[in-house]
């Protein structure tokens, strides 16, 4: 009976939305008008009626201005798709279903988690149909003693955090997004953030995912073992593969302690010289407590204190350059005197000019806003043209100090920020309105200049489709080429997430 | 002339192999017997001719008895081939041209690093020519700032560690065979080793590698960028794929800073569930300091101490379970703090009986020891039957039991240690002289409960030879079929390392 019921509410559903299925629009990529639609199905009311069999009407949205809006647009609203449908699975299962069918049927997918990245690469780009994975948002277990946690891919990463900290546990990634993103897309997109210094990145901390694949294949490599060597470890094609590959279900995540004391330092710098010297006797000193070690330069602290009325540190005055050292440990006395000893050091031999460490963690939280809503007291400056490199580290300012010389005289804001621990750089350029003239100055000078320092044109945003066209600045040849290979092996009609990663088509 | 003085200096080693080379000789492989020699071509003269055209005299081995013998045969005398070349290339473009050449002649290839594997990965099964990178040892950069080390592949760890360790860094690895193994082959094979609890593994820690595919194309990805998402990770493929993907011949790796403070404590438990809880509560207590946490039960101390005349650690009593923690960090006074609370508390609270910590460099070196010998003291008894297998935590010790009480009455020891920190058990099972009849006993049984744990059934030691057929107690149908189609897309002649990884031929 309830199969009935379920068939009868799938065909309502389907009739208000067949009269919009029937037509062949013309779909063009919303400010990418030069790329061209693959050559897939056009969604039919035939293809929706399927959806709808397998699926329960909440898991299966068409309504374009109530439900698909959100979905086909990034949250920096510079990317827009024209999806006509959006699926919710709610299992591994369902997701085999709709990919095996979508292959067989050559329907173009948009895999999408919680939508929080920069570069387009979560939203459909033409009328692919977007996956979903916000339904499929469990703690399947966590695990104290052995760190170990399993849960499906959308679970939002702020969520999974509070339950990690219930169980003395803390997870080894942290980012601005946390609150919306989920670990399923974190994943996929190999995502970075703040605490990469201190605990590494996802290829590490991944014990186990399961993917589906093009066809609909369910590959479980859920293993919660630390340790595996029998064969090729799969789940790493998957994670920074941005959906491409494999659509990732379920995660096991290695979780180290939660620490009990955190401790954060802001220190005012005069040269370049010596934050890189800062740097090292930080590292040297704090060892193993070390957690962040962030640059903030003066103009980007200046941008968030007068654009967001925010306090300035209490230092005795401006300089150039600021760094936000955090440590997180197990022993509060430990850490602090390991800070302040550090603070001393560094005051004594003038490797800083003056410095202040949180009192508290209203103190601390204070100090961390200033780095982190940097990005959006630069937004409300005007248009921001952003790149998020990586470089070596002794020539982590140098590409801001270029740009400044290049762009001289225009009335623009040049500044840098950053994981300095990681060698990340968030270079950003705003000016009152967009224009394409400073674009042609800007680029891609950048991405060639940190393609001469053997650095990344992305450290973690990914390529999606806004940095797809730079890949080659980074990576070879050969190796675009072998990437081209595997996504043509794992993905022959190339249904998932097509227009992303690669420039050109895949076939080139 | 110096070309002319090289080709008549081939043209001479030639001639002296030339009648071995002349006939083909039906291969069989030693103690694997039921395994068939691929289709490959047999070496010929004109082959050698070839080799001994691009490279110089020493780089081209073919003395069977003075030469050869060393290479064709594992450390532990388990496996031998019947190689009659061993090339030894200098450069990556050496690599490549061999690689080029034996692909288009269908020449099968071994890769060969320090030979310390204990699956047989590392030596020929038949007669293919064995690569060994012996000879491309240069470390190439060292950066104390960064962390960063570009190493060849060839370079032996211990080599490496030494400088590191005079640029204040360390090894984020390290195992027993430092002494001869080569970094190279730890990433083909995606080493662990007793740091992994605190540094995390291999495909977190290599930021970039250079391999050659078996075509002879040269895969340039030795990025020594710490944050790079910039498409698909290829590195990643080459971590632990035993040479059957391609060749790895450089690495650039993070290391940690070096720590000044390292303590080893050693614990006296009476039950596996005070072992848990020890565990726990150092994780908890030590927090970012702990890097080790070794288990040896009462049968293994017995053996080390008795075989090789150790003497026993300094506590009361014979305990069914030892622990030994060490912890690495920056501040001596601290790290002594932590770990003497931790031993007052698990004493106080009933949960280890004795414990011990060393006061000194000699005493940390005798405690370890205890720990390092036990497979050479096991061996001193007979065969031995050696399993390294991941399992759950709470279930670490219970396969020892469960292998006792199956094989009791039996004149065998079993025990069971390793690295409980990261779920790790080395299950050791001697008696006097190999018995078939006891091997069958043991597997596939202990392979089959591991699975059913969904444990691994090789944690660290990687597949090769040995353990090729047992693949499917640890990964899916699935995943064993996806692993096919990946080697075969990057050697479809499938000449690099034949007969290791895959059960069967690589075309079922």
């Amino acid at each position: 009976m309830s199969s009935m019921n379920k068939l009868s509410a799938t065909i309502r559903t389907f009739h208000s939305s067949a009269a919009r299925f029937k037509k062949n629009v013309e779909f063009t990529a919303v400010r990418y008008p030069y790329l061209k639609r693959g050559n897939y199905s056009f969604l039919s009311d035939r293809h929706l009626g399927f959806f709808q069999s397998i699926l329960s009407p909440h898991q299966v949205l068409t309504d374009e201005i109530n439900d698909l809006s959100g979905y086909n647009v990034d949250w920096m609203h510079s990317v827009r798709g024209s999806s006509r449908l959006v699926l919710r699975p709610k299992t591994t299962e369902e997701v085999g279903a709709i990919l095996q069918y979508c292959n067989a049927q050559n329907i173009a997918v948009c895999p999408q988690g919680g939508n929080t990245g920069l570069v387009g690469g979560s939203v459909p780009v033409f009328d692919e149909v977007i996956m979903s994975l916000g339904l499929m948002d469990a703690v399947i277990s966590v695990d104290e003693l052995s760190g170990i946690a399993i849960v499906q891919a959308g679970c939002v990463l702020e969520k999974l955090e509070t339950i990690l900290h219930l169980n003395n546990l803390t997870l080894p990634l942290d980012l601005g997004a946390k609150g919306s993103c989920q670990i399923g897309g974190n994943v996929a997109t190999n995502a970075g953030g703040i605490r990469l210094l201190r605990y590494g990145n996802l290829h590490g901390s991944v014990l186990g995912l399961t993917a589906v694949l093009a066809n609909g294949q369910i590959m479980d490599c859920l293993s919660t073992n630390k340790k595996d060597n029998t064969g090729y470890d799969l789940k790493q094609l998957f994670i920074g593969s941005e959906g491409t590959l494999g659509v990732v279900t379920q995660v096991a995540l290695h979780c180290p302690s939660k620490p009990t004391s955190v401790q954060v330092g802001f220190f005012g710098i005069n040269s370049f010289d010596n934050v890189l010297e800062t740097l090292r006797l930080s590292k040297q000193n704090l060892g193993e407590i070390l957690s962040s070690c962030e640059l903030i330069d003066q103009s980007s602290l200046e941008c968030v204190t007068s654009q967001l009325k925010l306090k300035s540190p209490d230092l005795v005055n401006h300089f150039p350059f600021y760094i936000l050292l955090e440590t997180s440990g197990s022993n509060a006395d430990h850490d602090a005197e390991k800070l302040n000893s550090l603070l001393e050091m560094l005051l004594k031999n003038g490797t800083i000019v003056d410095g202040t460490i949180a009192v508290d963690s209203t103190q601390a939280t204070n100090l961390w806003t200033l780095r982190e809503r940097i990005a959006e007291a630069l937004a409300s400056e005007g248009y921001v043209y952003k790149y998020d490199v990586s470089v070596p580290i002794r020539q982590f300012y140098q590409l801001v100090d270029v740009m400044r010389a290049r762009l001289e005289k225009l009335p623009i804001r040049c500044c840098g920020y950053g994981h300095l621990g990681d060698g990340n750089l968030h270079l950003n350029i705003t000016s009152q309105e967009y224009s394409s003239e400073l674009l042609n100055k800007i680029e891609p000078f950048v991405y060639d200049w940190v393609s001469r320092q053997r650095g990344s044109v992305s450290a973690e945003h990914g390529l999606g489709l806004k940095k797809r066209d730079y890949i080659e600045y980074t990576k070879s040849p050969t190796s675009v080429h072998w990437m081209r290979r595997m996504k043509k092996l794992f993905d022959p009609n190339n249904i998932l997430n097509p227009y992303k990663i690669f420039p050109g088509t895949l076939n080139e």
